[in-house]
């Protein structure tokens, strides 16, 4: 079974956006055991598009394209699919039915220009878009079935997920049972994982692979097989020994999306204070639905004014330590987490770049304290400086992992491999 | 002249990275009117090497490859082309000089496997590279130069720069001038734009595209050739004027970059307390070097506790009106705003959803205050309640843009054309 991928767009194309619907879909693929053998970038000229379709459908069984199907003029690819396959374009009453209604629904009159996404290729099947005015459909030329799905990302991951996976299985005869594992990592860089988890001896059919999204590094264990499925639990085991502290997370895609779940079963309460995160702490957590019923507040002091006036730091302490110091980090802790009595209170101060720094304090140094019933903890840490977003990603990172360390009545402060300390 | 590019490499393909070589070059080939017409993205695998060098060999004048010529096994980008041409292999003495020379100037012996780096196919044509082990090269088979380039970013950057695009020139004869323009909207969806904009007609060699990026959609004015390009002032202004208030800034991609511009130049000062947004206003402008020296504050006051506690909201205003609403808005930004003497208070408050909406107060609604010193000025308004974070960012697109309205002297409260307001 050959499954390619055909993106269109000249955006994707001219690289005006990168396209991460291409290593969404790759990826979730491969988490289902689904190998992609090749990519092809288009832009929108009807000759081109037309082109590729009938070339790649000699070669591939299954085809999924991306992007093409909204209401504009270069959106064309229903028209390419029609011309590459001989047929006419014709109105899908169903979807035209949805469109008016949707339309109507939201108090407004559908533009002429919507009627557009309900054509579609004679032979297409439609396949349903539940949360778009774009349906996805397939065609099937030559030897290949095409698989159309929108280009907005929410719609595509929707429907690869709930139409294109399940298509894609039914097509194949035999089905490998695939079982994947996921470690979320914190300080260490790809390479030297890899050289780490050269000592581990890997069974027939486990594989490795790595995903790397700032500030985090994702260990991904594949198993194809029964009996590799089985020798699992005990190299995610052995993984976890070589590695401790590194691997923060199992099955877990942030640290942000663990401490949320932690403080909502704990039933704790959280207040935050940022200063070079500016708000990346507070905002990862309410990015989910929920998150009012632990978060207090989220006080992003950024002038030293503002850690006096709404923290209540000492004025002394700003003069003694500076901003970014652990006396001062931890009063902010504390500030954040008695002024309306949280159960934690969690703090960063830094110096993100690319100006500000020092010789005593260059830039990526940051002092993060969380404040608990049980006392403050708190350390200062040396980030690499590559640049100012990395440096605030891997500061709440270390925050979220102190903060869940702590709800897990773990050690608070632990050694991350290539993140120095200075001494307190 | 067809130009395309073939970006090799698993770990692009299985989506583990994304791919910004391609997206960076294709961007850097269309600042000099040069146009990529398409883009094959394939895994290690030699027999699918040598299969798309050999079927786009008839199609393309000029393909661009990206990858596959390190020292590891699995890099076989040089093997692929010998044997699609039917060539052998054969040491390239200037290039294995270099490497020696290169391993003995930092005190090393070289590996062997980096011998394999000076193997190339016998008819090629060796491209310097002066900051990696990875040499270049290009080969002529059928209709199409292939043109070989190293993976690591600053490497191919280099080499697409200094060798590639001017290599690209010397096979044109006509060079085309190319020139774009950039308007950020909100308000409209892509079609009710395309709608718009149809009532232009678009002069020869000018074209127009869309970029969605929640919660904008990007307006590109595309124009090639001398004539066009002249044209294209007036066009901008055509469309300005078609567009009015959904048109929120020009040539730049965010709304937090004009309000970080136009705060810095003013030297005027922020604070912001936001409830739904929930720090995203903040985070947005912290993202800027440069942001602390007029950002005092950002305070997530989630909790209708940090909403008195923190910005001295009446608790009788959250009894007579809720959280969300205009009258606890504007004390909340207005208490942002007095509470160290900024110039601007900005706060929002809303149902992000997707629970907690009532049949009052639906989920989406949202009531963004803007305080100066001149008064306060807010809007309750009604988003599409697609998803939680569209609202989230709907939300801070707006405050933004009153705060935005308010520098520029501007009226702070306008109609977005899909956002229903509430009346007051």
């Amino acid at each position: 079974m050959k499954i390619e991928m055909i993106c269109t767009g000249e955006e994707v194309l001219s690289g005006q956006i990168i396209d991460t619907n291409a290593a969404w879909a790759a990826n979730a693929l491969m988490n289902q055991g689904i190998e992609m053998q090749q990519r092809i970038t288009v832009g929108d000229r009807l000759d081109d598009l037309i082109a590729v379709f009938q070339e790649r459908s000699h070669h591939a069984d299954i085809i999924l394209v991306n992007g093409g199907l909204g209401p504009t003029s270069d959106d064309m690819s229903s028209e390419a699919m029609a011309l590459a396959k001989g047929e006419p374009l014709v109105e899908c009453t169903p979807w035209r039915l949805r469109l008016e209604e949707w339309f109507t629904r939201n108090g407004r009159v559908m533009p002429v220009s919507n009627l557009k996404q309900a054509m579609l290729p004679e032979s297409a099947v439609m396949v349903d878009n539940p949360v778009g005015t774009a349906c996805g459909f397939r065609v099937k030329l030559n030897q290949a079935w095409l698989f159309f799905t929108p280009g907005v990302p929410f719609e595509f991951k929707r429907m690869v997920n709930e139409q294109f996976i399940p298509f894609v299985q039914s097509q194949t005869n035999e089905h490998v049972e695939v079982s994947v594992r996921k470690l979320l990592t914190l300080g260490y860089g790809e390479s030297s994982l890899a050289d780490k988890l050269t000592q581990i001896d890997l069974p027939e059919g486990v594989t490795v692979g790595y995903r790397s999204f700032m500030p985090y590094i994702e260990i991904k264990l594949f198993a194809r097989g029964e009996e590799a499925i089985g020798s699992l639990a005990n190299i995610v085991a052995l993984v976890k020994t070589l590695l401790g502290n590194v691997i923060v997370a199992e099955e877990r895609s942030s640290l942000a999306q663990v401490v949320h779940e932690r403080l909502l079963e704990g039933a704790q309460s959280l207040s935050v204070a940022e200063s070079c995160t500016g708000g990346l702490i507070t905002s990862g957590l309410v990015a989910f639905p929920g998150s009012s019923a632990y978060l207090h507040h989220g006080l992003v002091t950024y002038s030293n004014e503002s850690k006096v006036a709404v923290l209540d730091v000492n004025p002394q302490t700003l003069d003694d330590h500076g901003a970014v110091s652990i006396a001062t980090v931890e009063e902010m802790a504390e500030g954040a987490r008695t002024l309306i009595g949280s159960d934690y209170g969690l703090a960063t101060s830094g110096i993100a770049g690319p100006d500000g720094g020092s010789d005593q304090k260059p830039v990526g140094t940051v002092a993060i304290g969380l404040a608990t019933s049980k006392g403050v903890y708190s350390q200062m840490l040396k980030f690499p400086a590559r640049s100012r977003e990395l440096v605030r990603q891997l500061s709440s990172a270390v925050a979220y992992d102190m903060l869940r360390r702590a709800l897990n009545d773990e050690p608070v402060i632990v050694d991350y491999a290539s993140y120095a300390r200075f001494a307190k």
